[in-house]
C-alpha cells in the first residue's frame, strides 16, 4: 500500500453526502454508546499532511459524539520535561478509561516521521522508535483496545492551494508557518517518509486507513464509515462469550532469558553477624551515595523493582538503601491494589505514571510482576491476560532499558517457618502490628501456588538487561548488604 | 520576628546529639505510622539559604520513616507548560493522600522570593501571590493537613565556607553554580527579602519555624523536635470527639455578591420556535468559531460551569456550544463520583489536575459545586466542610480570575414536571434508557431539599468575576440559544 496509489480525485456531491450523512452521525452516536456501555476503548489517530483537514475532521466526528466520553489531545513536540523521560510515556498517560475515546491529531507517529526530519535521529533510535511502537500497539490491541489510524492525503498541488487561501483571511493567516512552507517545498521527500513510516507499521491487528482527502466529503465518509465499521465489529466480538481453552504463555524468540534458580533449590543458610554488619553497612552506604550523585549528573535513571513474600523484609531493606541516597533524586513507589482509574486501564498504565526523570532513582515495593503473582493467583485477570504479561513485561522492561535505564529486580526470599516465626513477632508486638493482616495469613496458606507461579515468572522474566537477583533474606542483615552489594555493582558496571 | 534576631552560634555537642537522637528518631517513625492510621495528611517545607543544609535535613529526616508514606519534591523554576496554568498549580498537582507525607525542598515560597529577582514580577503579582498563598494554606490547614514550614538560616559567611569547602572536592563541585554565588553577593537584599516573606506568611494556623542552621545537630534537634511535637498535637486532636455544633457559613468580606434569583421565582415558559432557532444556532456556532480562534491567539482560558437537575438538558447543550469549537482547543470535563485518590484529598484537588490550558476552554459538565449540593444533601461531607465550601469555592474562583479565565456558571433550571416528563422518556425509549437510573428518581424525591441547597449556592457564590446564569430549559432550544449567546457575550466583553 503506498500513497501514490490513491485516487485522490475521488469526490462525493453535496446531495450524496446529505443523503449518507444523517444516517452515518446517527450510527455513530449510537455506536459510541453501546461501546461505553461494553468498556471498550477507542483510540483514533490523525495522521496526514499539513492542511490536509485533520483538525476539521475531528471536529466533524466528534460533533456526533458525547463529548463525556471522549478527549482530543493535539501532539506537537515533546516538552523539556516529556524528554526526560522513555519517549513513550506522554503517549501511555493519555490511554482512554475503558468505555472511553481518546483522539489524536498527530500521534506517537509524529516521532518517526517529522521528528525523523527535525531532529536527526540516529538509525539505531529510529529503528528503537519503530519497534517500540509495534510492541505498544500490540499490547493496547490485546487488551482490548480498538485502535483506528487515518492517513489524510493531499497532492502538493492541492496542499499549496489550501496554504495560500488560509493566508488570504487575516482571521487564518496564522494557521500557516514558515515551517509548513518547508514541508512543503520537500513534499516529496516526506511523501517517501510516510509511505516507509505505513509500510512498516501496517499489522493486521492495527493497520492503516488511507484517506484520499481532496473532497472533505469523500474523506468524511471514509472515515465515518471505518470508525463505524470498527465498533460494530469490536461490539460483535465483545458480546460473543469468550474463549476458554488457554491460550499458552506468549515468549518471543528476540527476548532471549537467562537462566534462573528455583526458590526450593536456594540455600537460605548465608548470615552476618552485626559487628562486621554495621561495617560494612556505612561503607556500602558511603559508596552508594558517591555513586548516586554520578548517575544524577550523568543522567542515568536507575529502578529498582523489589517483590518478595509477605514479612520478607522489603521496607526495612528498602529504608537501608533509601537512607544513603539524596532525598531530591529517588523515590519510593508504594504499589497496593490499583484503583478504579488503574484497574480501568491497561495494567501497565500506571507504572508509566510513576517512571523516575533520568538521573533518578525509582525504588518499587511490589511491582507490575503483581500480574503474575497476585492477579493470577487471586483470579483478578484471566489466563489469557497473565499467559502475555510475561512477554508483556520483558517489552516494557526492554523500552526502559534502551532509554538508558539500570535495571535491578530483587526476589526477597525466605522459608515457610521465617515467615511463620515473623507474623508472630509481629502479631505479638504492638507497634508492629498494623503490618499483619488477615490477608497475610489467607497469602500463606496458597504458598505452594505462589511458589509455583514465582518460580515461573523468575524462569520466563529474567533477562539480561533487566535480571533478577534473589536474596537470601532469612538473615535480615545478610539480605541487606547482598542487595547494597548488587546495586553498588551494577552502577559501577554501567560507569 | 527576624531572621537577624537569630542566634546563629547556637550549637549541640556531638555526645548531646547522641544521647537524644535515638529517641527522637524512633519517635518519628512511630508518629508516622500514628498520623497514617489517623489519616493525617502532613505537608513539610523546607526554605532557606543556597547550602544551608535543606538537602542533608531532608535526608536525615526521611532516613526515619517509612519511605511508603511520602514523597520528596525538589522545587525549581516551573518548566514552560507549568507556566501556562494558573501558578499554584503544581503545588495542588503534588498534595498528599490523607495520612501521606510531602516533603518539600523549596515549595510555593520560591515563587514570591527567588522569583521576586529572577522573573521581575510587578507589584500586582506579588501581592496576588502572596494572598493565594495565604487562601492555599488557609484551605489545607481548614482540611484537616499537618503543614510544618522551616526555615534554614545561615550567615554570608558561613555561606562563603560552604560554597567554598563544596568547590574543593570535584565530586561536589558541580553543586555550586554561578547563581549561588550572585545570590551569596546579594545576601544582604536577599535577607531583607526573606525576611520580609516570613513577615508576610506568618499566620498562627501555619507559622514558620526558624531554624539556626550554622550547626547541624543543633538544626535536625530543632526540626525533628517541631516535627514530633505537630504531630503529637494533630494526632491529640484527631483523637478528641469532633465538635457537633453548625459552625455556621464562613464568607469573606473581601469578596462581593452579586444579587441572584431565586429557583421558583424563574419564569420557565420562554420558548424558541424550530425555524428562528435553526437560524440563531447556526449563527451563533459560527461567531463563537472565530472567537475561539481569537481566545486560543491571545492565550485567554475560558472555563465553563454547568449544573442543573437530572434530565435537564447539560448533554445537548454542551454538545451544541462544543460543535463550534476546535477540538484541539477545548476539554469537555465530565465529573462524577470522587474515586479514592480524590476522596482522600482537599476536594478541590481533583478540579487542579483539569483545569485548561491557557488559550484553552474546559467545559465541566457538574462541578466543584457538588460539594454544597449532592455531598451536602447526602452527608458526605461534615456541616462544617460544606459550610466552609462557599467561601473556599469563591476564591478558588478568584484565583482562576486572576490568573485571567473567563468564566461563566450555567444552572440549567426546568421544573418538576418537566423532569418528570423527561425521566418516563428516556425510560420509554431504549436507546435513551442508560441515562436513567435509581439514583434519578432517588433524588427526585429530595427536590425541596436541593432546590433549598441551590439557591443557597446560588446567592453565596454568584460574584462580579463568575457570575451564575441561571438558564430556562423547559424549552431545549431556547436554553441552547440562551448559553450560547452568554458565551458570546462574556468573550465579547473581554476581548
Amino acid at each position: 500500500m503506498s500513497l501514490e496509489e490513491l485516487d485522490l480525485s475521488c469526490k462525493l456531491t453535496a446531495e450524496a453526502w446529505d443523503e449518507l450523512s444523517d444516517q452515518l452521525k446517527k450510527r455513530l452516536g449510537v455506536l459510541q454508546q453501546r461501546a461505553r456501555t461494553l468498556k471498550i476503548p477507542t483510540i483514533l489517530i490523525f495522521e496526514g499532511w499539513g492542511a490536509s483537514g485533520k483538525g476539521e475532521m475531528i471536529s466533524r466526528l466528534i460533533a456526533n459524539l458525547d463529548p463525556r466520553g471522549y478527549a482530543v489531545y493535539s501532539i506537537t513536540a515533546p516538552s523539556e520535561d516529556e524528554r526526560r523521560y522513555p519517549w513513550l510515556r506522554r503517549f501511555w498517560q493519555k490511554l482512554p478509561l475503558y468505555g472511553d475515546m481518546a483522539i489524536f491529531d498527530r500521534s506517537w507517529y509524529r516521532e518517526v516521521s517529522l521528528a525523523r526530519e527535525e531532529e536527526e535521529l540516529s538509525h539505531q533510535e529510529l529503528e528503537n522508535r519503530f519497534r517500540e511502537i509495534e510492541d505498544f500497539e500490540q499490547q493496547l490491541v490485546d487488551d482490548g483496545y480498538l485502535l483506528l489510524k487515518f492517513f489524510l492525503h493531499i497532492s502538493k498541488k492541492e496542499q499549496k492551494e489550501r496554504f495560500a487561501h488560509l493566508e488570504e483571511k487575516k482571521a487564518t493567516r496564522w494557521r500557516v508557518t514558515g515551517r509548513d512552507w518547508e514541508h512543503h517545498r520537500h513534499y516529496g521527500r516526506y511523501l517517501k517518509l510516510f509511505d516507509d513510516m505505513i509500510d512498516r507499521t501496517n499489522p493486521v491487528t492495527a493497520p492503516w486507513t488511507l484517506v484520499e482527502a481532496t473532497d472533505r466529503r469523500y474523506a468524511m465518509k471514509k472515515v465515518f464509515t471505518r470508525v463505524i465499521e470498527a465498533w460494530e465489529q469490536a461490539i460483535a466480538q465483545r458480546e460473543q462469550p469468550a474463549s476458554t481453552t488457554f491460550p499458552g504463555i506468549r515468549t518471543s524468540p528476540d527476548i532471549p532469558l537467562e537462566p534462573s534458580p528455583r526458590l526450593a533449590e536456594i540455600d537460605l543458610s548465608p548470615t552476618l553477624e552485626e559487628g562486621p554488619y554495621r561495617k560494612e553497612l556505612e561503607r556500602c552506604q558511603k559508596r552508594l551515595e558517591e555513586l548516586h550523585g554520578l548517575l544524577y549528573r550523568k543522567r542515568i535513571p536507575m529502578i529498582l523493582a523489589y517483590e518478595g513474600w509477605d514479612a520478607a523484609g522489603k521496607g526495612g531493606n528498602i529504608k537501608r538503601l533509601a537512607r544513603a541516597l539524596d532525598a531530591r533524586g529517588y523515590q519510593v513507589v508504594p504499589i497496593s491494589a490499583p484503583t478504579p482509574p488503574e484497574k480501568n486501564r491497561h495494567y501497565l498504565w500506571r507504572f508509566w505514571q510513576v517512571l523516575p526523570r533520568d538521573g533518578h532513582i525509582a525504588i518499587f515495593d511490589r511491582t507490575w510482576y503483581g500480574r503474575v503473582m497476585v492477579e493470577h493467583i487471586e483470579g483478578f485477570c484471566t489466563e489469557e491476560q497473565w499467559a502475555r504479561a510475561y512477554d508483556e513485561i520483558n517489552r516494557f522492561e526492554g523500552v526502559l532499558s534502551r532509554w538508558g535505564a539500570i535495571i535491578l529486580k530483587f526476589w526477597l526470599q525466605i522459608d515457610q517457618d521465617e515467615q511463620l516465626r515473623r507474623f508472630q513477632d509481629r502479631q505479638n508486638t504492638p507497634e508492629k502490628r498494623y503490618k499483619i493482616t488477615d490477608e497475610d495469613w489467607r497469602n500463606r496458606e496458597k504458598w505452594p501456588a505462589y511458589e509455583k507461579a514465582v518460580d515461573e515468572m523468575l524462569a520466563r522474566t529474567n533477562t539480561s538487561y533487566a535480571p533478577w537477583i534473589v536474596v537470601e533474606s532469612n538473615d535480615k542483615r545478610y539480605a541487606r548488604i547482598k542487595t547494597l552489594h548488587e546495586v553498588i555493582q551494577a552502577i559501577e558496571q554501567r560507569l
